[in-house]
């Protein structure tokens, strides 16, 4: 295979993703003149693909076409321009905006900075390859689409209006996306499944008025006694939800899935001592690991009423989620749910349910979809001596449901993010050698997709009919 | 009877206790140079009483005595300065530290400010009985001692230390306090038995830290999950504590407690209806006012633990308190409580109890105690129309404690403050006419205890070997 010649050493690379770092773009109460100037810093990196940059009803999005390879599939590429709070300040070790050159107690290479790894480093990664196959080689081996939005750290307020409104112009055969992290260090490793989520609330009322306990106690219901006798239904002793209808059409786990998952290397003794405890708990017959990349659960999150003193307060209210797992619609989760809390509503009480923000159903996708085969052989050029693993994700990726329903496309998450490099925590990382490592993988994987255009291409109509 | 001559209105008993509200001795965050100007208008109502003011480490208290009658029993009149803050301002509709006189919805006269009923009113009642005693008979019928602190509000954090430094000056063969409230407005009414109190803190731990619940969920024992589990064991469902040992030593309801209880006009329906619940809850076979009057509580009064996001807190606790009746003792109790909640302690978690300040043992006076006759006999003489009730509290009285345990004297209770009264809300206010109800009521107890001086002298005695 033809390759890519990529700097010898990492020089340009990091005073370019510096320059980018050095613009703080912070989202959370974001300043509107800053997210600007990062947006515009990026769209000057994409000046091959006419970028553009488009206002939405919050901070703007950067859209990018190169459409120079007319029979060839279209992958749009996928990820975001703004960053976390830097959090505590005292807590870093070097300024959050000023990348620093560092090496790590593994002794590797890092950059250190606010949005290093998430999300300034991979975008830079994916934009960096495209912009050499054009500088070397004079056109990339594929279609290629971008889409960086600068509101991902708050939760996307407005990126599934943006591309439904625009999806003829961003449709795609498949998304690849920048953001994300692998995970584990040591593993390259591919995501294949992501779970749902879904969340809600309930309060438990009684008395109209917080009482005092020695003029009413012992007489009326006390609404955290109703919340907790209720919540404690919700799951059987041995860690299985015990809320029927909640995993209908869930498929058991066969037997080769269980032997795929047992062959990961995990140690549940490593897992252990990491959170302090002296068991790990759920559904009895699984491992860790099943129990975490296959099961759906239903966690209480938050729970709250009255406070320390002799009070008997009127209300008691609890938050849950559910992560869900292919089979499962979060309609159907949330009816199973609230039938049984009906069934199960302490007397003297009323029970009050209801859904908090928008669901996100589970996503999968194949492990034999050209995406992964392509991706899976392009980590396995860059790391021979390791097994490419694939992963599932206990946590939700609500974009692969947007660009499944408003491109019909799959997402291939291909960052070179790692997941211990602290998203979101003071003193956030980037492997030095992720630069250059991953830039010769996206070469390999766009080359891929571009040579194995009839099965991508096959694939996408495919799926465009059923 | 001999009759002492009250005022033919109240013009004056208003003017003087509006001097006494209009001094601002709000204890919380309390001013000393304001306590010590209502401590001074007390301790000059008390002239004949060879007052003084007596420095705590807090703020001081004023005790006063006068010993005319060598061969009487000796009471000791207890009542607080100290007034509650007036919560939010706006909700009063005249000024709280000016007294104001208007017409309730009752029809009835009130007197309306902060601290009137609670407890300035009654205490005035009973300074003032006792100076028209000297006025117009140059004595009293027994000897008298007075204490009153400034700290009540706050939980009287210098009281018993000063009461047990004091034992000897203190002492009497029974405590009158002019603190408290009479249950209903349409029944004079005294206090026989009042609740102990015993609180505690329970708190799951499980993992070392928040975790991402799309990482860890559904591997890993939640600790809200486990603190509802273990909650909710506390109680059965029907209402009755769960917890082995908790209520050993508490007498069955005999038939004629039972009977009395029932006696007691009661509606359940408009017990229902002003708390806004459709049914009452407690344990099974029992009424609404034998629950609270005779059974012991179990109450969670606060839960808290994690957010309203995805995460899986680290740590869960809840607040409990108990409301102890006659029978049960506090440390028994309390290790009857541990005891249960070591064997329920669920899966990969660790669980910490705890007790929250001090405890406070039931108290109870014999209904045939000298003090309660007396008492009945002045109610109903003042009251002729309406029947004594001999009532429970739910509530709890530390100061009765106290007073036995340092005096060995029981507590009466003889305020004629009543529950309604706004106490600790805005618009506190003391129904006029109780003044000189209150006056007559006392002037016949102290009649009473002195007439009868045999029985209580005698009661005294007995109780004093026991
Ligand atoms: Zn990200
Ligand atoms: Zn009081």
């Amino acid at each position: 295979m033809a390759a890519l010649r990529f700097d010898a050493d990492d020089e340009r690379y990091i005073r370019e993703l510096s320059e980018y770092v050095a613009i703080p773009s912070v989202s959370r109460d974001g300043d509107p003149a800053v997210m600007r100037r990062a947006a515009q810093w990026l769209a000057a990196r994409l000046d091959f693909a006419r970028p553009r940059i488009v206002e939405t009803r919050g901070f703007p999005v950067v859209v990018g076409q190169w459409m120079g390879r007319p029979q060839a599939p279209t992958v749009l590429v996928y990820g975001h321009i703004d960053v976390q709070p830097t959090g505590d300040i005292d807590e870093w070790l070097t300024p959050p905006f000023e990348a620093t050159r560092v090496t790590g107690p593994d002794g590797e290479d890092r950059l250190r900075g606010r949005g290093v790894t998430d999300d300034k480093g991979p975008s830079y990664i994916a934009i960096e390859t495209c912009r050499q196959f054009l500088a070397q080689e004079g056109a990339l081996p594929l279609n290629v689409k971008f889409l960086f939005e600068c509101e991902e750290e708050i939760g996307s307020p407005h990126l599934a209006d943006f591309v439904h409104a625009h999806a003829e112009e961003l449709g795609a055969d498949l998304v690849i996306s920048a953001d994300g992290a692998m995970w584990r260090t040591d593993e390259p490793s591919l995501s294949i499944a992501s779970k749902g989520l879904l969340a809600l609330d309930i309060e438990v009322e009684g008395p109209n008025r917080d009482l005092h306990s020695g003029r009413y106690g012992g007489t009326v219901a006390n609404p955290i006694h109703a919340l907790v006798e209720l919540l404690a239904t919700l799951h059987h002793p041995d860690g299985r939800i015990a809320v029927e209808g909640f995993d209908d059409g869930v498929p058991a786990l066969s037997d080769e899935e269980r032997n795929e998952i047992e062959a990961v290397p995990f140690s549940e003794e490593a897992y252990r001592a990491d959170l302090g405890v002296d068991q790990t708990h759920g559904e009895p017959g699984l491992g860790t690991l099943a129990r975490l990349w296959t099961r759906p659960t239903l966690e209480i999150n938050g729970i709250r009423g009255g406070g320390s003193y002799t009070v008997i307060p009127h209300v008691a209210s609890a938050h849950l989620t559910c992560r869900l797992v292919a089979g499962q619609h979060p309609d159907a989760v949330y009816e199973a749910i609230v039938r049984h809390v009906n069934a199960h509503i302490p007397r003297g009480t009323r029970v009050g349910i209801s859904r908090e923000g928008g669901s996100v159903p589970a996503y999968a996708i194949d492990r034999d979809h050209p995406a992964i085969t392509a991706a899976t052989a392009a980590l396995a050029e860059v790391y021979p001596n390791e097994r490419v693993l694939l992963a599932r994700i206990g946590g939700t990726l609500p974009a692969t449901t947007l660009f499944e329903d408003a491109l019909g496309a799959k997402t291939l998450f291909f960052s070179f993010a790692y997941a211990d490099e602290l998203h979101h925590a003071p003193n956030e990382f980037l492997r030095v050698r992720r630069l250059r490592e991953g830039m010769r993988a996206w070469e390999i994987l766009l080359r891929l997709l571009g040579d194995g255009e009839h099965r991508l291409a096959q694939r996408a109509r495919e799926e465009a009919i059923a």
